[in-house]
Formats: C-alpha cells, structure tokens, sequence
C-alpha cells in the first residue's frame, strides 16, 4: 500500500469534510489507500462512538462507509484517467446513494476494517461495494454511488 | 406534538448512542416526536459537521435518518401494542438496514427536518421512509428497517 492515503491529495478548499478532511479540526480524519484493485480503510472507534456499550453506533459505519466511497470514488477516477492523484485538474467526489446493511453488532474496541470494489465506473459516477470486518468477522455492507462534486458545492 | 422526545423514554442502559442517547456526553442528542402519524426531528448541525464550507455532510444526514429512525420504530411499536413509552418491558431498535438518496446540496445551516413515515410493521420489525427537507427544500430522503435490539447486544 502507498504511504499517503487518498485524502492527503483533496485539494485544501475541499479538506473539511468532518469524515475525512485533513482541515477539520473536530473530524474523523479517516485514511483511504489502495491494496491492489481495492481500497481499505481502518478505524479505531473512540470510546464515544457507542450505540450501546461495547459497540459502535449505526452512524459512524454509515460515514466511514461514505467518506471512505468517496476516497475512493477519486482514486478511481484517477486511475481511469491514467494520472496520478497529484494532478490538474483535482477529482473530489460526494454520494448520491449510501446503502448499508448492519449484518451484526460491531464491537466498539475495533479495529473497524473497510474494504472496498468498484463495481462500475464511468465519466462522471463511480459505483462501489464495501464489507466492513472487525478481526475477520463481516459486521455489515454497503454500496456507495459516488458522483463528481456538483457546480453547486464548489468553492467560488 | 408531544413534549417529550422519543429518546427521554429510552432505558438508562441503553441511552449511550452517540446520536439520540440521553447519557452520551459528546453526542448529537437527537429529538424525536409525533405529529399525527409522521414523526419528526429538527437538528441544526453544528459548524464542524461540513462536507464542503456551507454544507453538511453526508454521514450526519445518515447517521439522523438512522437514530431518527430507530427511535421511530420504538414509538410506533409502543403505539401498535396500545401502551405509553414509559411502560415495561421497555422496547428498543437497532437499524438492520439504511438507505440515503442525497438529493441536493443540503445547507448547513439548517435546521434540518426530517419527517417520517412508518410503511410497514410486524412484531420485530419497523419499515419507514423519512424526508429530509432544509427550508422546505427537500435534500435527502432515507429508508430504514429497524429491529428490535438482538439479544447479543442486550445490557447484562
């Protein structure tokens, strides 16, 4: 795997997302890298991301999953395009459908383990599926379609 | 619409979740309450829940469509067995499965409403589908099917 995770490459006006923005200060600051043809991610839950004690709430695997789609969704595209993630013009993605299925109760103590497959990909969409283990054990899946950031969200 | 939101009536033992436990310090303490047969929560985010500047992200729009939701499903469960929230045995969700369609840009701003409706309902089982709207304007809709809470993540 590469030293520097995908969200190193976001361009800083689009580094603050709370999921995985370098620049925000409160965030997740969740880490994305290539393993082959997927990509994985790994979280430590901090002691508060409880649903009930012992395990992680539904909404962190739902934003890991995302943010993580994302990361990826950019790598991809990359790659697609034949360059590396350092240069012009830069690809920053945002979701337009999340989809997850809690199979079991994730135990909080983690680590969390994300990887992800591309399942499709075109110009402007990449679609992805996720499995989230904790010590080899699947804990839950998701889908991700991840699309180019729209004219409406970009900085001025 | 009642005073006191859904989660006020969770048992002490299970009001640790990070998005609508009572008793988790660092968590977003969502409100949930009827109105009629839809059930409704308006959360503001806070300034650090950013996408890009200026918009929410993803995994707070899923992870309040989701705790929204749980709660929903204990509220319509108490209603569908014709007794008060604060009656024995308590009654509490988890989320099986989660589904966001990002529609729009959703400002940050807020607040956030989120409505919801229950579209189908057995013993263990809540489905029901949620619009989440800024200022009127629809961002985001959600579909959740909660469970009632599996024995492996009962307090013991």
């Amino acid at each position: 795997m590469e030293n520097k995770p995908f969200q190193h490459y976001y361009p800083e006006d689009y580094s603050h997302c709370y999921g995985c923005g370098t620049r925000n200060e409160r965030g997740l600051h969740i880490s994305s890298y290539w393993d082959g043809d997927e990509t994985v991610c790994v979280f430590t839950p901090r002691e508060y991301h409880t649903a009930v004690p012992g395990f992680v709430y539904g909404g962190l695997i739902a934003s890991l999953i995302d943010c993580h789609g994302t990361g990826t969704a950019a790598a991809a595209m990359y790659r697609r395009e034949g360059r590396p993630m350092d240069s012009e013009p830069p690809l920053r993605f945002v979701t337009a459908s999340l989809q997850v299925d809690f199979l079991k109760p994730t135990p909080i103590e983690g680590p969390l383990e994300l990887r992800t497959r591309i399942t499709d990909i075109t110009d402007r969409k990449v679609a992805m599926e996720t499995d989230l283990t904790v010590k080899g054990v699947l804990c839950a899946k998701g889908k991700v379609v991840a699309v180019k950031l729209p004219d409406g969200m970009k900085m001025k």
